[in-house]
């Protein structure tokens, strides 16, 4: 695996990133068809055209880099559909719970990657993690929610269980099938352990989410 | 009708133009998630987030103006919803000449009523009515598919024709609803036979887009 030239994991990131915020983009679009009010529907367009501009950034970094963003994201078409698949939310709560927690899980991720690729790809890579707050509003309304529905609280938590399994599941299935990727990790100086403390921060930030969501992880 | 104070036709007229652009967001978003292709996608998501930051520049103008853009919004979400449940798009192709048919329709009609408002909400208006061009990959995409199936070319120019009818029914709706927007328009100087000129124009640049596209009218 250490015979992969680096820039392939580059392109692979960068693929794997733009075209989850192009999905991110679609779905909370989609789910903001099913919202009851105006303004959460407003408020839901805002983070979804949010994501989309990331993916336009990252779409111009790939074609000044000489990258082809269509060959760069196909390898990740299955994966991230197949992750939407398992976890269709039924209704606009579990998309907005979804929306913030697979969002944060996948964001720690590509942290934790761009501490091993060139300046230039992180800066391209830090401009898209950046947290601008747009999807602060989804904390108040799950916090509102559960104060007056109890029953919610138990199945926003259960969901929120769910979301982290199928993302870890397919990452897993992403580190086997892209070698370029996995090597960047182990080859860039992370050994075992180190791989396993990363999944223990990644789990750790997820229950952070899940807390200021009000909810049990 | 003459009673009505100029302000209610004008926040019915800014009321309408947002609600059109969130909804048209949203469809657009939506139909981008059945689209064959990444590239097809992302010019997708391009056109549907313009929508959307007119929407919020629509929204920040009533705002500034003291208008609710809820409370603004709300009278349309009826008529607006109902045309699109009666114009449900088979596949990405019919929602891409619904995008271009139905917004070019919303467009012109909004463009005759900007006549009849004070300068201000004109150019509020005039903002959300520029045609940026980013819809033209539409017209290269419906040419390129009639020219290879000639029975496309046949279903969708039915299709065109049938967006405008429920367009103008929808109109109609509203029109009898909302008696400021009806007043602004006769207050304004229109008489009858005026009105009647201004619905052939807005069929003759109906006609004049399908042909952009390379369909019968």
């Amino acid at each position: 695996m250490d015979a992969t030239p680096p820039g392939a994991a580059v392109v692979d990131l960068l693929g794997v990133l733009a075209h989850g915020e192009l999905t991110a983009f679609i779905r909370m679009a989609v789910d903001a068809d099913l919202a009851p009010t105006l303004a959460l529907k407003a408020s839901m367009g805002q983070v979804a055209c949010t994501d989309f501009a990331r993916f336009t950034q990252l779409v111009e970094h790939m074609r000044a880099r000489g990258i082809d963003p269509d060959a760069a994201m196909a390898p990740f078409v299955t994966p991230i559909t197949a992750f939407h698949e398992r976890t269709r939310p039924k209704g606009w709560l579990e998309g907005l719970v979804k929306a913030y927690v697979g969002d944060g899980i996948a964001k720690d991720f590509y942290r934790e990657m761009s501490a091993f690729v060139d300046e230039d790809t992180r800066a391209a890579m830090r401009a898209t993690l950046e947290d601008d707050g747009h999807a602060d509003f989804i904390v108040q309304i799950v916090r509102d929610t559960i104060r007056s529905d109890r029953r919610a609280a138990g199945r926003l938590a259960l969901w929120g269980r769910r979301l982290l399994g199928e993302a870890l599941s397919q990452a897993q299935a992403v580190a086997v099938e892209r070698d370029a990727m996995a090597a960047l990790l182990v080859g860039g100086g992370a050994d075992l352990a180190e791989v396993g403390r990363m999944f223990t921060r990644l789990t750790d930030n997820h229950q952070a989410r899940m807390a200021r969501l009000g909810l049990e992880a």
